[in-house]
């Protein structure tokens, strides 16, 4: 496999220095060309995991996303949800034949059809979904540059390629889990981002942690229930089979909702403290995942008719002015 | 209902304000005459929750545990499992005739059998099952006496009982939850001890976020796997339409795994540097309910044959001398 990465923030980072750990040669698409020559000439990043170094006989720079997938026959995507649509715009309908596309974009792409990835390039590329997968799983970014054991896990419909694929990145310090699921983990991606920013704003509320565990319990069963709906209107393949309580659907959800430095999290604490979402993006200066990801979601479920109560309250109160408390009183009834 | 509560701890406090802000008059019975002189001058416990004042009009005080129980129709019990036998030795068969016994008793008691409270009464007192009721859930009680919203679920194979038994209990800041699951909610609260132990092991071998949720995560899996097991055995009605992902349950497990004042987390990371456990026990001078937990759960195990690699390894850990570093490594190896 020819491997190029499209995306140069804290986690495409993490990945490259996976896969030039086991030694594979990679072309990488960034940005910006002062991030390009500092790589070359300081061999890291110097905005993100900057304690990362990279043996540059390994690394093929471009800010050319065009040329980096050309000179590939396995792309890894791993921008936010929200820069998709515009770092893919020029390219040709053409650009991804015979190629296989790894995700691990957390999101839904801000489509009229609000897609995921794999349906979006589907529909423009014509991307066979056997030739998607996806990386996803309960993985700071900063825990791999400091090679604390962490578990990722490799989706794909081609479960032998899957397979291969985490072959790639699997280092004494990373350990790989293979499933079919495609569907499934990048909605629990996106999922997890909304109910991070809904446990941010219990927190910002004064809610305690005997709460927390409730709230965090019955958002875990939420996703779940989600996740069964889509599989079914999908017709997913061995739907039935996958295990919820594993790292890439429960995990994931636990070190978002829980983490102080998730910016969900600290997201959704602003909000819960009175700051309006304007505000609280602006003092942020970062794009919080869980936001966008909140009214995707929400118009995703018009057609898969889950009941998502506490999802659909925290879209309410970060796109249609529900006062936080108001909406977390709600909330408080529903839980079990 | 005529309410006894017996136990002085903390978490026996905490119940005690919730029934006493209610306005029910209790018999409580604590160990210790010098806790009761406090409580009747003082109006609060001098050892445990010490902000909780209570209206003396509401409480008859005594450490006579015959006593309450004979002034009462309804027998609260909060001491720790390792206790249980030592504070009902001297009963006669007859204490309980008539009587509704609610557990908040978290573990498995110390008899050859690696008996439940229930099945201790039912044997020792003949207590039916349909009399026994137990309170479990994420409750941290330092929470309830700052009046945070916490749950707490009332089980019982009496359901409408088991309601009428929570409403004396739910107050503006304390929801209930409530279904018939005697035997799963006893043990969640069990293995949840087990699992934080567990959690502060991999804490204080160094293991970081992305892994604890994902050790987590799995914990989650086993525990209910073991109860599906005994839910099996126990031939235990309506046993299918559990939900797992509510705040007994799986709620529960959270709290006490990510809490850094847990006791059995704080056990935990002590073991996980290197001390052993008669060490951390003198350094910490209290139960961590996890450790006893930990062997009433292998032994009962084989009889319910559920696959419990992570319980058990961390058994082998705390019982077996098995080196902390080398569990971990084995449990790595299951995490999905």
């Amino acid at each position: 496999m020819q491997m190029g990465i499209i995306g140069g923030g804290s986690w495409a980072t993490a990945l490259a220095k996976l896969l030039t750990d086991n030694g594979h040669a990679i072309h990488w698409c960034l940005r910006s060309e002062t991030s390009i020559a500092h790589l070359q000439k300081r061999r890291h990043n110097p905005h993100y995991l900057s304690s990362v170094y990279f043996n540059p006989e390994l690394l093929t720079l471009s800010t050319d996303a065009a040329a980096t997938i050309a000179a590939c026959d396995t792309v890894l995507i791993c921008v936010p949800s929200s820069y998709v649509l515009e770092t893919f715009q020029y390219l040709p309908a053409t650009a991804f034949e015979g190629k296989r596309v790894i995700s691990a974009v957390k999101g839904i792409l801000p489509t009229e059809k609000f897609q995921l990835l794999n349906e979006w390039l589907h529909e423009k590329f014509a991307l066979p979904t056997e030739h998607y997968f996806t990386i996803m799983g309960p993985c700071h970014a900063e825990e791999v540059a400091a090679e604390k054991l962490s578990y990722l896990t490799f989706s794909g419909e081609d479960v032998p390629a899957a397979t291969a694929i985490a072959a790639m990145f699997k280092t004494d310090y990373l350990n790989t889990v293979v499933n079919h699921d495609i569907w499934g983990t990048q909605y629990a991606a996106t999922l997890k981002n909304i109910y991070a920013v809904g446990a941010g704003i219990a927190h910002g509320l004064e809610y305690g942690d005997n709460f927390l565990s409730v709230y965090i319990a019955n958002a875990a069963d939420e996703l779940v229930h989600f996740i069964r709906k889509v599989m079914e209107l999908k017709q997913a393949p061995d739907a039935g089979k996958i295990n919820y309580s594993s790292s890439v659907y429960l995990g994931d959800l636990l070190v978002t909702c829980y983490s102080l430095y998730s910016r969900n999290r600290t997201f959704g604490n602003m909000i819960g403290k009175g700051y309006s979402v304007k505000v609280a993006q602006l003092e942020m200066n970062m794009v919080a995942e869980g936001y966008p990801a909140s009214r995707g979601l929400y118009f995703t479920n018009q057609t898969v008719l889950a009941h998502m109560p506490i999802a659909t309250t925290i879209y309410r109160i970060l796109w249609e002015g529900l006062p936080a408390a108001e909406g977390f009183a709600a909330i408080e009834q529903v839980l079990q």
